[in-house]
């Protein structure tokens, strides 16, 4: 017996489920075995979920959100403020900014981050389509929400050359110690950046209590 | 916005992922967005996988191991010694006593343990094709290798009084303490069985030099 595995079609299952990120060996085994003790129905939902989210995906035309329209549900809300623009790296980010309540402007969803590590180049990303929307006029803001990282850096400040043509305030989240941590464990960059970007107190105080 | 995702398709998709054990809907939302990025053909790949597993996969006549095969490879391994027969709980002890490599008999895997709460009896089990194996004789001993839980006794005590008639050794995996566990930090059921199940010391040695 070379391989561990008494059988290459469940062999070949263990294999691809360990390709997703984050699943090892064993737990892709534990994963596939579940799906081996499941009914035929709820295995072909299963597969059917993802082979209709793959196939039948679309973006929103606007802020290239992932959607079921041509326009995603935030662009067409008409409640919403169209002349602050939030640019994202993905999906989950505009998730998370949603769940705070706090943004009521409309997202632009780049696809990822510049990070030549990786192969990616600005062509990659959706900063060419957000430099037309923000030409198109009708902007006011454009609000910088990339990871405080050196990719988001190098991306961020690629889109504010391109940006600085047109007229438009661009603006970066805040960078600073996270609520509810003691300053003694805060790491020195992020604690250095909170001073130089210091706030009035009763301006922070009136943002939180809104 | 009343559901956090954008779009329907993609929160089936995590809700699917989300089912199984040990996903919960942060690492299934990653999986899913994973799948999104990856080539028609890799997810075409992924879905066949689990499809063909779920619907071409076969049990040993013998063993009920999983197998491609009428008779799985362990059973039908002419090396092995067929008149010691390994209960086990399910495939994975199956994999990790072979990863020992100090067993070369055979083994009958139970497809689960008795289990009153989750509504599994004897039954549910393979515990009557076992009675058969040893009834149809060759078998000198029966090992139990079920988990050292209240439902793996039950289920040994089960099969024990099973077995009884028949003219077999049955036996049991030693419990004890773990090899490189300090006796300081052993729990005291375990080490009093230890105490209980000890060996004569020149044996004890003599097994792990082989």
């Amino acid at each position: 017996m070379n391989s561990p595995y008494p059988s290459t079609l469940l062999e070949n299952a263990v294999n691809e489920f360990a390709r997703l990120p984050g699943i090892g060996r064993k737990s892709s085994l534990r994963l596939v075995l579940h799906l081996l003790r499941q009914d035929e129905e709820s295995v072909a939902r299963f597969v059917e979920s993802i082979l209709r989210l793959t196939q039948e995906v679309k973006y929103c035309s606007s802020c290239h959100n992932i959607s079921d329209t041509e326009v995603c549900s935030i662009c067409a809300d008409k409640t919403r403020d169209k002349a602050v623009v939030c640019v994202v790296e993905n999906i989950k980010e505009v998730m998370a900014i949603e769940k705070t309540v706090q943004f009521n402007g409309l997202y632009h969803v780049l696809g990822g981050i510049i990070s030549p590590i990786d192969g990616i180049g600005p062509s990659d990303l959706e900063i060419a389509s957000l430099e037309e929307r923000v030409k198109s006029g009708g902007i006011r803001e454009v609000i910088l929400a990339l990871s405080a990282t050196m990719e988001g850096d190098t991306t961020n400040f690629y889109i504010f050359r391109k940006l600085q043509t047109y007229n438009v305030k661009v603006s970066i989240i805040a960078r600073g110690v996270s609520i509810g941590d003691e300053i003694e464990y805060a790491d020195e960059v992020t604690l250095g950046r909170s001073i130089l970007n210091r706030t009035p107190f009763d301006e922070s105080y009136k943002l939180l209590s809104k």
